[in-house]
């Protein structure tokens, strides 16, 4: 199983508090502790050569890690196609935090992926409601996270197909924090927690969340990119 | 309530087989049996300014059916926004037949909308799996179809919300036909039939279910656009 | 539209704080507020013959109102039988706050419907998250409620076919409080709010749930009871 | 992991067209085919002790498949509160064909479970509508049995959570024919076809399938038996 880690990776997470919790981003605190479940994981950056994901690299990737928060319309629209069709033919993708913004998640969900947000170092804790969902094994009743950046509803995405996890915050907030869904042939997940300035991905039980979930997003099968197809008449039953 | 039918109702439609059937177009056709139920229905095509979709128009459209084929891509980027747009504010919108690869239902969907098809003169019936859904209602146990289009799986949409018909095909295929989906405020609905060689909009139970979808998609309130909304804290319960 | 609304009212709710807040008991307090808009209501109680829910009460009821804590045992499996056939041919049927455990609940869930529970005046938000749902009309982004019995997960239901609202409890958990089915043609409703100690049925935002639930869940038509078909062949097409 | 293959087994099945095709009955072929791909599968019947399923093996069976058709109401209640709590639980369970109106699967699905049906050689084709769903692996586009009996819509279940087949019949109908759900911990797939009469099990598609579904089934923990839990306060965040 082959994963990318995909950072937009900007001037403002080399310096100041994400700096100091990430000295080498956040893609590569990702990537170390997937890598250190046996995952071989490599990292993207939006500085790369096409915005990291070149066919090349996409083409030897089962599942996409993205995070991205101010930088969204840097994305190339070649570089969301790219991915999109990546996806339709069974590669997963798993979208964190504020990637409910980024092109390609708005792309795939058809909705404005919108939500309330509150900076506030407000404390979260994640309830599990579908406890035999494979993304939620070993994750128990809940999780607690200390400071977190507040997510609230109304979030509008489609009607997930499973909701796995719900926040609460201490503000007064719910949000859907966990969801799946599916799109062509690929998996998709989307994850609440991980504000930049919180060293929410150095939290084991997030970290085995994340670690489940691309177990859960690796495809079985890469399918040929699906495409409407003459049928012939079928034999005669 | 306030009605738009439109129709790409190109070339193709105003000669041979689609001109005896729907000498007016299939827009005027269907416009024509919604407006015998006190509906206003208005009708817009192509050709028209900002290929007949002015905010002006959609505006004052509460829903809008669309019916497409072969021009897909002479819609322009900024018509499909503007849709979507009002879509997320709340209009319902009627995907009809071949409107499965319009560039507004894959936007909407996120997915790539193909499937398999066969032009063969094969018949069909449509039988509903969902019998309290306001669409099937009074539609009975199913809808026989003389002649129509083969629409076949695997048809690349996401999971429906809601599953209200099924077609069968003399030839041996199934059909996912009737489905539905919300995006932000507004309700979609993609029904199968309706290929421009066969009468289909004059069969007065297919016109049935359009009437009912039309019913069920008007929004109770059209919404702001959805933003992302920097909130304050709520006062303490 | 006929509503009947059903109370276990027994003695606990005959004395104490109960009785200070419904002096008529629940269903009473429930039933008024319903008249108010001009629905038919009226109500049923345990002691009554066949426990309040004769057949002639049930065949003349469009939706009924569940609403029972200590007594669940007491409700014969006849009753429960007739209410749940009458659901299966179209009756729709809302199960308020400790009804989770009913045996009707239960009946038609499939599930365990067990969940955790505490009794210490917490403040509850309830969101919503489906706002274009017809039980959502005008309620806003959240209503708020002084004091209520916690209700947390994990909340053993079948996966709900829409989630209405989630409620935020001050002590830190959350719920899926406003959750729809659909059994046979019937529609169902359980909506958590509603300890017997807090005067939670007088606050007209949630009178107002309960009042667009009911006309959400009223039957448009009354089914025969659902019975395996010996088919005869289809005519050909 | 262990299989249990319970069969009602009775005089109609020891005899005639059943006899020839499945020697040694239905369970047998099952359990047979389960055992070839390395799974331990066990055998058991109605006119066992206690109706084949005693506590010790309920306790050692990870999945149930269950088939039966003409003495659904001989199985005692008693069991069939076992076989539920024993899915809350985390056991798997398959319902094959005429099992839907079976005890144990009403019970877990609350709904009448009524549909259509015709006896009357008919050929029918499985497609696949979720291709990447765990028990759809390998299986195709579709899959074609010369003669099977019709199962037709309405079919009263609750809305599946995941719709894997459609069954296509020559006679004209369609069937929602595999369709799974989750109750408490337990996962559960019906599957359509499977009529005494014909050969069905020996179809080597159909072999995968049911093989596919005891993998999908499985359950990875099994928990306590589901119950209401007063809940101390949480520690403040």
């Amino acid at each position: 199983m082959n994963v990318t880690v995909w950072n937009e990776y900007s001037d403002y997470q080399k310096s100041g508090k994400t700096k100091e919790i990430y000295p080498d981003g956040i893609h590569n605190e990702i990537a170390s502790f997937l890598r250190q479940t046996g995952i071989k994981a490599r990292t993207a950056v939006l500085d790369e050569n096409e915005d990291g994901l070149t066919d090349e690299i996409l083409n030897n990737t089962d599942v996409l890690i993205w995070w991205g928060h101010r930088l969204h319309d840097s994305v190339s629209d070649r570089t969301v196609e790219r991915i999109v069709q990546r996806v339709y033919m069974g590669m997963g993708i798993i979208f964190l935090h504020s990637a409910h913004m980024s092109k390609p998640f708005k792309r795939l969900m058809g909705t404005s992926c919108t939500l309330k947000y509150r900076e506030a170092d407000e404390s979260e804790r994640l309830w599990t409601v579908n406890p035999i969902h494979p993304i939620a094994k070993d994750v128990g009743e809940y999780i607690e996270l200390e400071k977190e950046e507040m997510y609230g509803e109304f979030f509008d995405i489609p009607k997930p197909e499973e909701l796995v996890f719900i926040g609460w915050f201490k503000g007064g907030e719910i949000f859907r924090s966990g969801v799946t869904y599916t799109r062509g042939y690929g998996k998709i997940f989307y994850f609440q927690p991980g504000h930049e300035t919180y060293p929410i991905y150095k939290n084991t039980a997030i970290q085995k969340i994340i670690i489940n979930a691309v177990n859960w997003a690796v495809p079985k099968t890469i399918f040929p990119l699906p495409e409407c197809k003459n049928s012939k008449p079928l034999e005669k039953l």
